[in-house]
């Protein structure tokens, strides 16, 4: 029987196949206390299934084929971390110790700890991080179990057929082990748009729906199934014309990506013949390299809180990031790249200081805490080291700097006090540096768009953060799914203060980008030429469709459409006005 | 040897006497496994400490004064609830069974796990309830222990002195135990703005200081003491001089609050002739009679929250809500009532319903979750109930329907919908009401206040919330002490936001006034009444000052200055302008 599960779409394209299903690790063990002396036997039960779980990884590592994304290699040294790292490892022999926990109580406490944590993590990418505390603890309780730990090879009977991988959730690790296989989409229960699967499926280029719930329990093994990218859907034992239908698509698609690539090397220009710069958001060093593949002219956005997290349990030296930085700079071979200074909060375990429990102090509401410039402002040695390796990194090639969550004049006046000393320390050190480097403030929180003077009046270029922007006008948290339908890109609050930022910017004659989500949705490219946006900046991925959209757009009559837009408060007029404008 | 301690200013005026120490009780309990054979014995034991709380709580509540303020009643109930509720003395009930946990340590253990719930509640009133439900424990704990549940009586060699009370925390009961003395004062290591601490002394008229962290452990009994409740510090041992510029501060004041007397009966006019309407904001239907007295002319902000906590672990029915509002119509001899639908989000644990653990679902962020309005709509029984309860409150005297985080078109029409079909249901009952209720929009998302005809097109009055408006348009939780230096009402983008309601809204004819604390501080009136404001809101305590700076500002000249306050981005120019208003 045909039947349909949604789930969030976060890889686009088509992909038919057979469900190729991993099973879930059981992370319901028996809880019971070990007898007094059996509590040392116990913490080596625990250390020895810890070395198992390190072997494998090692193993995992030193296999990885020359051509798996680098983010592979990245989350398994992640996860080495976490098998060591003294929140997970040491309080639980500490467990054993102290209360007479069995290995599996200890761990799975610990787990539960760890995990409330991280649901309190403002950032969505690191919450996501949360399901690598998980997957390692679920190989250690299979080591505990004596469970063979390396999950079973691939049936080699369907080798010659297009397989789906269908899972609760897929480790990393996992997905090495795929290596000799190609699957052609990924189905996860769980997820979100910034989970390993959604990364890696992304960086593979093959579609996937995360979240999609339930899915793992109702699709069978080798049950035929559509995975449908574009809208999050995943379409169990197709009816006939169904299929046929959506063969029909994934030829067109592959027809339009190959129409797309065509247009990689082709200049961003609008039908008037307005010069418009698309650039990439990156998260790591290797991803320029996907960057400069898909046409980027610079990279607006590099993400620098990956960096910072990689490193697991301690904060990353002047030197390591230098060298992360240059990295990038190498990879874009002199197009200009903007490092954004690390946007995460006081509140999310990246800085494993203090490894008592009591250490994390969570925000009753992360996202209005402190996190981004003003962690950074309260932390200024470590902000001071960060500007020293991004001024290093400086002398190699175009680099700009780029503030998070600026507010207040007096919070820019302490972040270019800093940058100065930064310099300073550098001359003293003798370090070259770009002694012209631009400085930029994210425009991401209602204050900064409404009280631009305080920006223009400070910095050398902006970028709109659509993401946080909305997040804040509507007063909605869109990773709380109670209220996620209420985040809306098109309210007219919204609209008004992108375009607002875009008019005053242009008038002060200081450039702005857009580098939110919004810039790489094709289907709002229009909306903001429209507003005067002419660099935009967006994941690799999602460039050639949105330079196709420039390429089509005559501005002159792109602007009056979009005026009629902004003018529009009520839902049925602004929707018209948008229709008139997709079809101008 | 004299020194000064800091804490939050709760309750205005200055107090000079004697510290009077109340001892905290200690939650730092033994922890030990009970025998197996035992586990029946110390469930009795709980339970028998239990009846001895309760049997206390009653007493207490059989001996209220007739004159004691109505808060304290309310509290006591509130403690009755605690103790009988299934979280606290169920689960503990359970611990003791299962895990054979001591009666100390289980219910040490629920105490922790509801204080985590309560920590992530976002907002600030029933964040400060977990000090209710720390006091009742507290008070099982000593019950336990054996110790006099009932605090020692006050020592009478201090009777004719001016007394002070510096504690820990002060739970009602203990309020209750002061009955016989006259306190000038009260000081406490903890709480905030919304604590009882503060309720109460603001209700009762006297200074208080809460939040004065380590005050009862540097302070000694006896000591000489001043509170200055005007800026939150406690001097300790005064030298002369100190001491005798207080005595003369306490002097002034007390004249002046018998000036401020005099202007209870004085219209609130401006020197120019503009009539400025001053009305109450007010948390329970007593409190009426306080903005009565105070000459408020309404009330702009009845705050239902209060009611639905007050009756603890369970909704109130249609009938119990009628009574109250039906209260507060009568308190208000003829004014107009404005009374906001419930504003508390579904994360926190105003419905019991659920009693296992798992059924608190924390947002990650509360203040960006599913709150107030958002929340009604997601419960429409419930808010019909509550919708019913006005309507046939409004049918006694006048009534307003204030709808609070109103964002998007579709919210504003779903409640107009709710609204219609709970006439339609007390048409069916045979209820009487106001058939031209007027129904008003809380402005407190920067969404509401950007696009506002969004608004204007739909209801019949607005008003700002200005306390939230500050905390999203600066993406700021000013309850978070790591960031609450960056709440700031003078940022210009507030007063942006602030000056465009204020003249969008009298452009369209449709009235607006301003209920936040920005409305009840005597330092921002000019600013707001050169805005164009002409309805202030605000706690009855608040309100002659207020009168006061209303009776001497000429519009025409403050509003010339306001212009120069709302042209200015830099602070140095907002500070220049603002000095030059407030001199005006």
């Amino acid at each position: 029987m045909s039947f349909t599960l949604h789930g969030i779409p976060v890889s686009r394209g088509i992909a038919i196949g057979r469900a190729y299903l991993i099973a879930p690790a059981a992370l319901d063990v028996d809880h019971y206390l070990v007898e007094p002396n059996q509590v040392e036997a116990e913490v080596r039960r625990f250390c020895a299934a810890q070395d198992v779980v390190q072997h494998e990884l090692d193993t995992l590592r030193a296999d990885l084929p020359p051509d798996a994304p680098s983010e592979m290699g990245a989350f398994l040294n992640v996860h080495t971390l976490i098998l060591r790292d003294a929140m997970l490892a040491e309080a639980s022999v500490e467990l054993i110790r102290t209360r007479r926990y069995n290995a599996e109580w200890a761990l799975t406490e610990q787990l539960q700890l760890l995990g409330r944590v991280f649901d309190d993590v403002e950032d969505e990418y690191l919450r996501e991080r949360k399901a690598d505390i998980e997957q390692v603890v679920e190989r250690v309780l299979k080591a505990l179990a004596g469970a063979p730990v390396v999950a079973g090879e691939l049936g080699a009977a369907c080798a010659d057929e297009e397989m789906i991988v269908v899972a609760h959730d897929i480790a990393p690790a996992d997905m090495l082990q795929f290596k000799s296989q190609t699957f052609r989409a990924f189905v996860t229960d769980l997820g979100g748009r910034t989970s390993h699967t959604a990364i890696v499926a992304r960086s593979l280029g093959i579609p996937a729906a995360v979240g999609v719930q339930q899915a793992s329990a109702l699709i069978r093994q080798n049950d035929l199934i559509i995975v449908d990218g574009d809208r999050g859907i995943v379409i169990v034992d197709p009816a006939p014309i169904v299929l046929e239908e959506y063969s029909y698509r994934q030829s067109e698609k592959a027809l339009e990506q190959r129409k797309l690539q065509r247009l990689k090397f082709a200049p961003a220009q609008t039908v008037d013949g307005t010069a418009i710069a698309l650039c990439a958001n990156i998260e790591l060093p290797e991803d320029a390299a996907a960057a400069v593949a898909a046409g980027a002219v610079g990279v607006g956005l590099f993400r620098t809180e990956f960096l910072f997290m990689n490193l697991g349990n301690h904060m990353p030296g002047e030197d390591e990031q230098f060298d992360a930085y240059r990295r990038a700079v190498d990879g874009m071979g002199g197009h200009p790249v903007t490092i954004r200074t690390i946007d995460v909060g006081a509140d999310k375990p990246l800085d494993y200081r203090d490894e008592s429990r009591d250490g994390y102090e969570v925000a009753p509401n992360p996202a209005l805490g402190l996190r981004a410039i003003r962690y950074s402002l309260s932390e200024p040695q470590m902000f001071l080291t960060q500007l020293r390796a991004i001024l290093r990194a400086s002398s190699l090639g175009p680099i700009k700097i780029l503030i998070p969550m600026l507010a207040h004049a007096r919070e820019i006046d302490q972040t270019l006090d800093l940058i100065a000393e930064a310099k300073r320390q550098c001359d003293e050190a003798g370090h070259a540096y770009d002694r012209n480097i631009k400085v930029g403030a994210m425009i991401e929180i209602p204050a900064a768009a409404i009280a631009l003077p305080m920006f223009l009046n400070r910095l050398d270029f902006l970028s709109i953060g659509t993401n946080d922007l909305i997040q804040y006008t509507l007063a909605i948290d869109r990773a709380d799914n109670a209220v996620a339908h209420l985040y809306d890109p098109l309210h007219p609050a919204v609209l008004h203060l992108i375009s607002h930022t875009l008019r005053e910017a242009k008038r002060a004659g200081v450039p702005v980008s857009v580098c939110g989500e919004m810039a790489g949705d094709p289907a709002l490219t229009r909306l903001l030429l429209g507003m005067g946006l002419t660099e935009f900046s967006m994941h690799p991925s999602q460039l050639l469709e949105v330079k196709q959209e420039v390429l089509r757009a005559h501005i002159p009559t792109v602007e009056r459409h979009v005026q009629d837009v902004l003018a529009a408060y009520e839902p049925n007029e602004l929707q018209a006005a948008l229709r008139r404008l997709e079809r101008c």
